[in-house]
């Protein structure tokens, strides 16, 4: 049984939430990857960094300043 | 927790939002990209740039006005 | 804050809108281009163009008469 | 502006409408092209032509009869 | 014009209809190919066929029994 | 015409609700093949395996246990 | 006949909530995997996991802590 309470504890965006105005690191298909403050974010996964970095082979490649990344080119959200 | 308050504090269209009638990048799906006035945009993330340039290797590769960009080839809206 | 109204004053399909019975190019994706007389189009980006003409290379390759382009191909609208 | 009006005078699914018991071209998503009179359509953009035939190079490749091509693969629709 | 009842005279779900425990060819995208009696269909175009057989270059590679195909890998479905 | 109860009688996610706890095999899109015993099921065809094994030209590669098999990458479900 | 109880009684997301808090492995489109403690999931199947490592070739090659995968990249989760 999986009572709608039980679900509720721990959602997805719970933790993305949690990770607000923290540094975090953005995979996108295709193989980018983005640096940046979690600024904001939707149940889309559409993501706004702040301070953003395109990032390759774990290097800084462009500053970016404020990007709006949409959610559906989205693989994973991590810590930096 | 995660209420909803909370959530509504910063959500991805307020940057778009804040972009409105300033000059921004977009990049979209396959590697082109667009620089332009953001005139508008909505949930899909469809975008409508006024003097709009497609850019190649960051240079100018053609003028193209007002264009209409259907969200879901966009990657990522950047200041330009 | 993004008030609805706000939003609301300019919307991606006002564009569109505007280019009603003008004449347009439509990009689909795999780099086929179309251009023709905006006659009509829908949330989905669905498009039917009168007079319409493929392109390639800039030059007609093929007069199709009315056409129906399903949205979900469509990359970019922009002024012929 | 954009009253409501005006948009519903005219929409893509009209111009289905208007080709319905025509022969029409429809031109899938990898390159393949059926003929045949449109019988039937939906918002989906699912279609059944009568008395089709797949084409290659302008040419009939496979008499098939009547045919339900799924709305998600078409690109175009074109009068024959 | 379209008004509801002309659009509803001919929808592409009736021809499926007609097409029940009759024997169909059913065209997948990447090119498979099935043949068998349609038992169910629903709105996504999901698919049930009975008596399912495999095609290969028009000959039966595999005989499958009852098969579920997901809608949204299906082209085309045609009479046998 | 197709009156609601007759669409209702044969509906695909029947045939899947007559394979529960009966040995199936799913194929995904890019060709991976699993086996095991149909746990659960829902309507966007998300599929949960018990006994389950990849399967490598008709072979067993992996023994996985309990597997949860996302909807959107499965292209066929058949009996075993 | 399906009676909604029936089908009720074991649900896909049941599977899903039954592994919470326990080590699991994701495989992702593309082929990437990932193995780590499932915090959380919902109906798209975003997940979330706790002490996660990426994994190469059954090896671990990447230390995560805790990440976001996005559902719609999701093939596969099963118990690690």
């Amino acid at each position: 049984m999986m009572p709608e309470m039980t679900m509720m504890q721990s959602r997805p965006l719970d933790a993305l939430n949690k990770a607000r105005n923290k540094k975090v690191v953005v995979e996108l298909k295709g193989g980018r990857m983005y640096s940046g403050v979690l600024n904001a974010f939707d149940i889309h996964i559409n993501v706004v960094l702040d301070q953003a970095d395109e990032l390759e082979n774990g290097a800084v490649k462009r500053k970016l300043g404020t990007i709006f990344l949409r959610g559906d080119n989205i693989i994973m959200i991590s810590p930096a």
